[in-house]
């Protein structure tokens, strides 16, 4: 059996290895483009930072070290320019001589990868306009950052999770870092109640942003690359990293007739299998299924190519036997002090899908609050409004961040409920939660929801009713101290302090409308509880509480 | 209604809480026998040891400020004498002022907890003989512990969660410390290839540690206490910690003739009613069903306490509607640098119970090798040899044991399988994880051993083996580099590095039965491949590697 692997960075080398291990008989011949093979690709941003010193840390393999172990034949600097089907065999050529060749396959295996989306912008094929998708490219910026010195003008176009590791790592290195972003908020794939905390993070860190803005020209003088943007402001720039999102590599599969899905990523079936039988495809630049959605997606991740390369490797050898599990979109970045992440469905994305959820959103300490080092972490979770099934959940924090997320990520893949959140019996010692950890939080307040013990209002809805004040009146509560509202509170709030509502209670008239905020949620809740069963009827709590809503607002 | 509380520190507190929020109507009355309510019984050990420095923050609520919210009347230093069930009505004392009185009920909760066990050896009465059960054992061993000054010789009876919890933070003081545990290792909840790598740290840390031993006797005398061990040792000590576990207070329940149960605790249904309809019963003092086993549990935790008690006031308010969830025995603790822990069934508990199951020994980074900071982290799981069900894991480790231990707990909780843990979509940037988390590896690993792609070998299995090489002869072969196996092998291994395997094997007469090891398991899983697959039938991969094979024999 002689195996043919397109790829050799993390899908295909991947696979290659897992080849070896289920046929030691096999021929295996690795053809990567570049000169490296199996590299951190997710090390890039870390190592022009300097928080990854030794740049040879990064190359977990080289072709002879991984030839070796997995007996296989790494062919580097080596490109692929032809499939021929009907023949069952390559065209390759190798860049360092320039010969051409052919190699015959029994079975092959594309992992092309993409490559990084450089928009038609005036003046951005300059030496100082940079991507960031491979060492070549890792280099250029980090030899741009030396040159520049400290203090350099960088700005980063794009505000998604590899722009903003970028963003912190330029100004680790002394840079002024100044980041552009389309949408209204940076992290279009978080919603903006958790996105707003890593947003204003970023501005209190020094960096200067733009949302809602496009880049027009990059005009290049001799100081530098002057960035104009939609709106008439200038950004005067030493260099610019365009971060904008990548594109599949389809071209060798187009020409060789293998059919290309709709999102414009090599289609496969759910055993990672090409329109052409002997032909599998994992990575970035294939479309699979998104498991909740039943819908095609493209997926940038290394956890998922991972997955795809053993479940392929399992299909090559033994026949389509096993099919690949799909992911959820689980992400996450450190940025700065901050860790953000998301999994499941978004407000937004389940909004565009007109399905049906109900929103929670919490704030807790990460860990024991009397234990030392405790900080909060902020949870959104989505869930359906019938079942209670978990949809999709946003975390922002200092530590544990990724440990809800894997705990949520968890619950979506067994179709668990806010209740399972509620009674999952979690690892609990002050240094590393509460008796009530914040995942059971986000279930408990959610259980709430569902079973009506109280009616939540989003911070959009309550700004919606601000506005019609004057038409239909309510009654907007501060449950906090005196001494919390004092340092701040929404406009036309009254002060009623918890401890002290049930006195304030028998003033208000009992058909009010009544909106109650705290600081994050939990006060809020208990007051809602006193006034509903005191009688009145439109008691609403604001979700995630003040800390919430001048996220949001800020 | 009028609800009376027994107890108000963890379960009582709890439940009385979540009453007043259904119930704003209600009459409740808490009744705690000590002078504190809702504290932080798991940051005792913190105080002590100074990491949580003001005494004060171990106090999360005052009667006062409790009181108040809840529009609950807390009574401290006041104990519930007997109970008139016929009567539904209970006797109380004021333990300030001596006065006795009665008050009555429509729904009693009983939440007393538990006492510390102090085994009847002689001379454990005298002053400086201590347990930590409550705030008044923390301040006298605070006392004491400052008295005695830097360099006071401590011992510790009993090397468990709590116990270990002590040894770090007396240790934190100046304290010499000498732990002392009846069993043959430390932590008995975790099986022994998990628990060795704390063992060894704690030793590593200067703490003196005696196994399989018992104290038979304390001698006190002018410069301290001869603490006199079964084995004839003997060690000075200024004060000793005895810390060998805890028992349900049933005394007030047996006296009013509730049942309680084989285990010693209070007997309650899954809706946490005891044998009498009108008083429920929440906490450390009861027992409940273990989800896994259907076997009834005691089980001394906090997540699970808060649990009951939310189910037990939904259940007081509204009828029994909720069953309680059960808990499957997680647990963790802080051990010095390394983190421990457990859930669902050991193998030793398996072993017990007779279930059957398999195991896998998994060592890994906790992130990315090339990302500042990663350390190893070690995973035991237990599963099902049928269908791969996920049956128990212990992790240990530096950094994100809690995260791996919750991913496990959420997929117990779910009837998960190994395969689960292979698939599920977690957060992965290199901070955080890889793109094969060690959850995924612990799944790939069992996979592996379940659809027999390779054989594994236990520890105390090699022992065997090696004890009987004599009469049945075996090739014992160190995978490893020749620079790792001069640093340390088994005896009478052979050092074929695995990127030279494929010539040593030439030369192995094919009937021989191969015992193959490496560092962790994964080269050493390579191996067995690639010699299964050249038509060796008997080779066997040793489960953790070198790694827990020195662990568990040093």
């Amino acid at each position: 059996m002689k195996y043919l692997i397109i790829g050799g960075v993390a899908g295909g080398a991947t696979t290659a290895a897992r080849l070896r291990r289920l046929d030691e008989n096999a021929t295996i011949v690795v053809f990567e483009k570049g000169p490296y093979i199996s590299y951190a690709n997710c090390g890039l941003p870390y190592h022009i930072g300097g928080t990854i010193p030794e740049r040879n840390s990064l190359f977990l393999q080289t072709p002879t070290t991984f030839g070796n172990r997995f007996d296989a034949d790494v062919r580097v600097n080596t490109e692929v320019l032809a499939i021929d089907r009907t023949n069952k065999k390559v065209r390759v050529v190798n860049r360092a001589n320039g010969k051409e060749y052919e190699e015959k396959y029994d079975k092959l295996l594309l992992a092309p990868g993409t490559t990084a989306v450089r928009p038609p912008i005036p003046g951005i094929d300059a030496d100082n306009i940079f991507v960031l998708r491979d060492v070549a490219d890792m280099d250029a910026i980090k030899a741009m950052v030396e040159k520049a010195g400290t203090n350099a003008r960088a700005v980063v176009v794009g505000a998604g999770f590899i722009g903003l590791e970028m963003t912190e790592n330029l100004h680790k290195c002394g840079c002024a870092v100044t980041v552009v972003e389309k949408a209204p908020q940076i992290l279009p794939p978080v919603d903006w109640e958790i996105a707003a905390e890593v947003q204003h993070h970023i501005i209190d860190k020094g960096v200067k942003l733009f949302v809602n803005e496009g880049v027009t020209e990059f005009v290049h003088h001799d100081g530098g690359t002057t960035v104009r943007l939609q709106g008439g402001n200038e950004i005067e720039a030493d260099f610019v990293l365009v971060s904008v999102g990548v594109k599949p590599l389809t071209t060798l599969a187009q020409n060789a007739g293998l059919e290309v899905g709709e999102l414009g990523g090599i289609a496969v079936n759910e055993y990672m299998q090409t329109s052409d039988a002997d032909i599998y495809a994992v990575g970035d630049a294939v479309e699979t299924i998104h498991p909740m959605t039943g819908k095609k997606q493209l997926c940038y991740l290394a956890g998922p190519a991972n997955k795809q390369a053993r479940t392929c490797a399992n299909n090559m050898v033994f026949g389509n036997t096993q099919k690949y599990c799909g992911a959820i979109g689980t992400a996450i970045a450190k940025v700065f002090d901050l860790s953000v992440g998301r999994t499941g469905l978004s407000e937004r994305q389940l909004q565009t899908l007109g399905i049906p959820y109900k929103v929670s959103i919490t704030h807790t300490g990460d860990h024991a609050g009397y234990y030392p080092g405790s900080n909060p972490v902020s949870i959104k979770i989505q869930f359906a409004p019938d079942n209670g099934r978990l949809l999709g959940a946003e975390v922002c924090g200092h530590d544990g961040v990724d440990k809800r997320l894997d705990i949520f990520a968890t619950t979506i893949a067994h179709n668990g409920t806010i209740y399972d959140l509620t009674d999952f019996d979690h690892a609990y010692a002050p240094p590393f939660s509460l008796p009530k950890d914040p995942v059971t939080v986000a279930g408990l307040v959610a259980e709430n929801i569902l079973t009506e013990k109280v009616k939540m209002i989003q911070w959009y809805e309550l700004d919606e009713m601000l506005k019609h004040k004057a038409e239909k009146d309510f009654l907007l509560v501060d449950v906090r101290s005196l001494l919390e509202n004092r340092a701040g509170t929404i406009e036309g709030a009254e002060n009623y302090p918890l401890d002290e509502l049930r006195e304030y209670a028998e003033d208000i008239p009992e058909d009010s409308t009544i909106v109650i905020f705290c600081a994050i949620g939990l006060r809020g809740y208990i007051a809602c509880r006193i006034l509903t069963q005191m009688g009145f009827e439109n008691v609403y709590n604001l979700a995630g509480g003040y800390k919430t809503y001048s996220a949001v607002k800020k």
